[in-house]
């Protein structure tokens, strides 16, 4: 089987798995108070060239959510995101596990607009009773979204415009941050998005690392204690080190960005296939995610050879599956699948 | 001014208020362990029809549902409920505040359907990865609705044998129980109540008492320890005994009916006249809510006289209001109110 | 039998129930927002002489001690108290409930020492790894305490003073404050201990009232958002105006202190005669709460007669129990039970 | 620098970073749903000589103790541990983060006893309050201790007998339990542990792995949706099958227990040559971590060349130091140590 399912088949790149092991003797402090963390936090800081940014890391994506979320919220306040958003449904309830309310957002292509942010803060200090309905904190968007869109520099600082006009605080879940920054037209880079977000994560589990996110924090409010915080949510890892390491060797010469160039290389020509074949999509999606609606007769038949993700029912003969390219994807494996895709 | 706002305007029924007086100075057990709360549970369980059901008294609404909520889920289960179920708009996130995740289904009329349970249940179990999603494992209706709306007797059975089936636990939360019980039309009673639901409450702030809820449990599941989360949530009132005083001076003779029935005529005096005058309802409430659309201009003039609760914006002209009457409405001021409603 | 095993026996002072019952049928704002409850207000900073506090009604006290905190604190903060603080001992765990570690300090009479804050905050910054623990960020003292002590003036204007130092909040849990207040040999009154804590309640359920605990607060960063986390945690009472009504008339004109008084006294007549007869006691308590150590035989003897509280077994044949009087303590009660006591 | 201070310093044994390197490319499910985990889970079956335990992988030992409490426990339950356990002092409040307390017994040891269990469970059934008070439902015991000192199988079924007899679950923490099971005196082992426990988990992170705990239950009611839980709390690793490949590696051939009993080995030989020269200890431990007491300036001397933990201070000249040595500690290191100790 050539698992197309999702981004976190194999392990790691190997020259992460190489930095791993050049360095697996060495002794080093724990809890990320060692060199390489600290060479990983500097080299994050320029590529976002800030050397004010709050660097930490963390094993997994849930754990970074929850752990920032809770970090920043009162018990009253709630975070605002589209209905498809990864913390509304794919997380087991783990911010209202922490206490608080999400709030979500009708979005067709897994975005959200400053408008739709501005009327819901609106509509909750409108009304006779704000203190009776969860107030609005928090904005969490992902880049790329859930469904692989992207969101455009205009837009971002449109989100952050009015989140700094309400006092909320701008979050963007970077779990494929790499596939979006190299996606035909991304506009966004890292600076840019340190500087209009509060706080961001630097997806590192699927994109090249056995495990590991990076969080960054612009906003002070939300440096304060942070630690503290994930050592609760049970998110310190021991050997801390593991994650600088990882972390260093993906960004000190680009390699993140390579890998995540060639997955979204990769997802161009199956989606030049698709559309050949006239298949419609979900939506466009210029990243490593394809969610492509496909007869269910030519599902099976590449259900043989293919593992996807079934995404929903479409109708009673058709329905949306997920066809997700990665770093690690071979080309072979794409042609192959092109070939089957194109035949009749 | 008048007050048609809500329905919890004044204080206590007199009969209520006496019979706190009468007992004030006798010396009694804390906590609920008093001969009154005993009596009023006794009562409760004669008018239910079953002696094995387990009733404790609270002090308010939105407690009760946090402590029976809190009480019912283990961490990864959610509750179903209308998009426009008190717990998911009026509560401040109580209920995620405990940890759990309210899981919405839309409603127009604000009631949900037993079809609309199964669904989301299977959904849930159907998907390829259900520990990644919050499982359902309650459903919370509210009869009346928030609307003002009731649930048939069917309409319970069904809800009931649906929650059976799966293992969910139902659970009405009966804030204006007495509005609904004796609306026009209606065919449930506390008896059918009590043995479709897991658990239920009797409210009384909304009719004639200064406050409480009593909780009335059939699950043997959900009865175990409960008592232990009513303290930890803050809501084991020391001297208990008012609760028991006054659910007990409402149910004996039938009063908690009476002044429910008054409300619900009133309601309907207002209803016609609103009829007559071709407003229309955001639904058809036989209780003593009333969702009426109007024109601005008309509301601005009744506002000089009364006050009514402002729930939407229609269009640029026309705004929905909520009337509410309640076991104190006094008939002089709905036939005022109606005369100045029929004014041209 | 005659109760006197805790001072929430009775309903409320006559005076309180006829104001309730004065104003029942008046129509008024619900959760708070009455003309009573502002009246109230307007009271408590007048007698605390400061315009700047925010006041706030809850109905119970493990409810407003569990608002209160976990309105404050951040996740990984806790709170710092005697070890036989109500919060640690005699609340389910509602502080944990909400996410935090009650941090215990040892005491032998109830009162913990601006000496035991410092070493504890220095413990915890000091250590090699801060974060791996709970951050102290708050310190809970109840006056009077548990055992029926008092703080001195001095004692609480060095705790303030360590407070202020360190960044910690200092909040009194007053259920019983009018005793303390009015027990022989008490320096402090409601201005002083409104200027050196952070945030403090008025006990109204064991003075008097039918229920009810009004909360103080004087530093800011408490005020914000606080009726938020009422709601949410179940506090905020729709007729709310029962809250302020009583405060209104316990402390318009000096009604509960006075109460207050009556039941010191009373206690000081018990605890004479118990010191004629050569009991001892398990703290010298100048408040309406006695321990005192008893042969179980006398203790069975007078139990034929009167209600206490067991505490705890001293020795094979003596028992530590608690005589408890209060605002509604009747003195040929008191002097009958001297009687009993005095009794070969 | 040489590192004593603990036991995760370093990387992984070589021979389990060997096995994460061979699998890398290939390609598995998601979150622990492969063929290694399952090869792993079937293998501690057999080692526990039960096959229905029922066995989950972790990434670190605070995730594994909060998912696995906050999983077992009802609202209004704590667990019982001893006063230096690690989830009271060590991991920033995270069960109470989850909502409960956690209920402190003295122990000199580390060490519970079964007397201490039953007689914390009498006092809370016995008292007058029962619910006013937390519930104790569990007890957490770690094995060996926080200070080194191991159970014996006797203490084991003692504990375990009561926990039975009180319907309160056993828990073993074993962060460290190769370690224990290879200590001189040692009776206990994988299966003893599986059949009186009701969970355990076997630490990777200190004893040879990268990371990782293998969580094993014995019991059926703690089994129930725990990856739903595993999955809200954060610690559901997207490539769980690096947690598989770990455990099947130290596992398989002894591994595991060979890289403890080194580690054990080591400690030994540096406690004879502390006793030696007369230091004492806090208490008498078999396994890896010595708790010492030294004057301050022997430690000073030492500290030029190796890295201590730091424990507490003893009296003005003396302070308590934690030396740990682990499955990577080279004997080269010991003997300079050990020289070093000796040294006048």
């Amino acid at each position: 089987m050539i698992y197309f399912n999702c981004d976190y088949n194999e392990g790691a790149h190997q020259n992460v798995l190489d930095a791993i092991s050049d360095t697996n003797m060495v002794q080093s402090a724990g809890y990320g108070h060692d060199e390489y963390c600290e060479k990983a936090r500097r080299l994050i800081c320029d590529l976002c060239k800030n050397q004010e940014l709050y660097v930490q890391f963390l094993v997994g994506g849930t754990q970074t959510n929850l752990t920032l979320i809770a970090s920043a919220l009162r018990p009253h306040q709630g975070v605002l995101c589209a209905e498809s958003g990864h913390i509304n449904v794919h997380e087991t309830g783990a911010i209202e596990g922490c206490g608080h309310k999400v709030l979500t957002l009708p979005s067709a292509d897994g975005k959200i607009t400053s408008r739709q942010v501005e009327k819901a803060y609106q509509l909750h200090v409108e009304c006779d009773t704000p203190e009776h309905t969860v107030q609005p904190k928090m904005v969490y968007i992902s880049n790329p979204t859930e469904v692989g869109t992207i969101y455009s520099k205009k837009e971002l600082e449109d989100l952050a415009s009015v989140c700094k006009k309400y006092g909320l605080y701008l979050y963007m879940d970077g779990a494929r941050l790499g596939y979006g920054l190299m996606a035909k037209g991304n506009d966004l880079d890292l600076e840019s998005i340190a500087s209009l977000c509060d706080a961001f994560y630097i997806g590192g589990t699927k994109i090249g690392a056995l495990f590991g996110e990076a969080i960054v924090i612009s906003n002070p409010a939300l440096k304060e204690d942070f630690r503290y915080i994930i050592k609760q949510k049970g998110g310190l890892l021991a050997k801390g080190r593991l994650l600088g390491i990882q972390f260093y060797e993906l960004l000190k010469d680009g390699l993140y960005f390579q890998i995540s160039e060639h997955a979204d290389v990769m997802a161009e020509k199956i989606k030049d296939a698709l559309q050949t074949m006239d298949y419609s999509f979900l939506v466009d999606s210029p990243t490593n995610q394809l969610f492509v609606v496909m007869p269910d007769e030519k599902i099976a038949e590449l259900s043989h050879t293919y593992f996807f993700s079934y995404d929903h029912r479409v109708d009673e003969k058709n329905s949306c599956i997920r066809i997700c390219t990665s770093w690690a994807t071979k080309e072979e494996n794409v042609e192959r699948l092109i070939q089957d895709i194109c035949k009749e």
